[in-house]
């Protein structure tokens, strides 16, 4: 569900792109899965889009594209994937000459250590602090984004990785869902610190990339299109909380993967 | 994982058995899914489970009794095959003369009203009033199954179905995940609400089940094994919360359904 903040940041970016979405709804959440499920479910995602004709794959999932990215690649080679991890990353050592940069994330994202790695390749003694942050995944799908109980969450996982010494500079909302618990997760962290969110960054590594292959549709008269694999009901429902616009169930279609 | 709240009343209650859990880990939460993928889901699991020739299949999660179980029962006679429902349901209508009677449940659970179809099943003018509670799962799973946030989780899906006039006597845990949260939920629901946990009274529909079909044996000598479709460490982990005593992961069999 939470990839639909990277669909939003797409269409708001790229207006004139076709974008099918499909959302494993039926297997989530992804976080909390083993790095070989995960990498199963997307094969097996990645090969439903491309049965469709697409010209580029957007893994709009920190934990997807935190394990699963370089056999996507080599799987469907030439076609050009994008994760979010990479752009995130960048963003983050943009915002900081010397961090350190925390990282919140899925229990799947932090046990790879993909941000470390994606940031330190970039800036090589950079520090690096990351926390698990599993309930704020279902919090965002339930649709609890302020309030008490939501600030306490992001207060239980916010509190230990901020009193990191020095103090953290960027915060990177290292999955999805975590856009969603911005506003939450802005007041809890404080002014002085930046948050990263990488549905924006990743938009616009995707319009680069097609710019530089050639391939970037300009204008605006691009659709949307969803497929789901369960209740495109739910699917509608809950996805307007990270969409932020509406979805009509019946235009939602059901794929088994 | 909530199913383990079974295994553990069922390895109590019956030493002699030897007992077979299979834990759809890959494929979890259930609640949150819709009757078709659930009741697919199902199929496969007690399938995997009858290839290795049990005696009894005992339906361990109340979103799967809910939707699956004429259709297992059906597809897999004569094999006997025991949901939570019923035996919550009895436990429920046992509990009090004239309710009204509140469930907690998923999402799943709810929408399906197969509690307040058994209830009145056995008392047909019994008041019945239910309340999903997705957010309790994850919590259990986490292991937050006390303090604040738990609390203010708990409170935010009692306190209105407890306002129902007159007051609910009977709450039934209708989700095998929130026995791990009883001593938070009944300190919310305050001691004139009677709980009603599934796990306890459906090993006991079990073992009368075995009597009756001459099937039981007695002793003590039963063996606990566990199957998972994900990661037996993460299982071994997150069980111990639900079957209240450690879990070795090099015992958990991976199966792929």
């Amino acid at each position: 569900m939470g990839g639909l903040t990277v669909m939003r940041a797409l269409k708001a970016r790229l207006p004139g792109e076709n974008l099918l979405y499909l959302g494993d709804t039926a297997r989530l959440p992804y976080g909390t899965k083993s790095a070989d499920t995960v990498t199963r479910y997307a094969v097996q995602a990645a090969k439903a889009l491309i049965a469709r004709d697409i010209k580029m794959l957007v893994v709009a999932c920190n934990t997807a594209s935190s394990v699963a990215l370089p056999i996507l690649e080599t799987a469907f080679a030439p076609l050009p994937v994008i994760g979010v991890i990479g752009p995130g990353a960048s963003a983050a050592v943009a915002a900081t000459d010397d961090g350190p940069i925390a990282v919140i994330a899925t229990e799947g994202t932090v046990k790879g250590g993909a941000y470390v790695r994606a940031i330190q390749a970039l800036s090589p003694r950079m520090p690096v602090v990351q926390q698990a942050a599993p309930l704020l995944v279902p919090l965002a799908e339930e649709g609890l984004i302020s309030g008490e109980i939501a600030r306490l969450a992001v207060e239980r996982y916010l509190t230990p990785l901020l009193a990191t010494v020095p103090r953290p500079k960027v915060l990177v909302l290292g999955c999805t869902h975590f856009p969603a618990l911005k506003q939450t997760i802005a007041a809890v962290a404080g002014s002085d610190v930046t948050l990263v969110d990488s549905a924006e960054t990743t938009a616009k590594a995707v319009e680069q990339a097609l710019k530089s292959a050639g391939l970037l549709n300009v204008g605006s008269g691009g659709v949307a299109q969803f497929l789901a694999t369960d209740a495109p009901d739910r699917f509608a429902n809950v996805g307007e909380t990270f969409l932020g616009s509406p979805i009509d169930p019946g235009s939602v279609e059901v794929v088994d993967l």
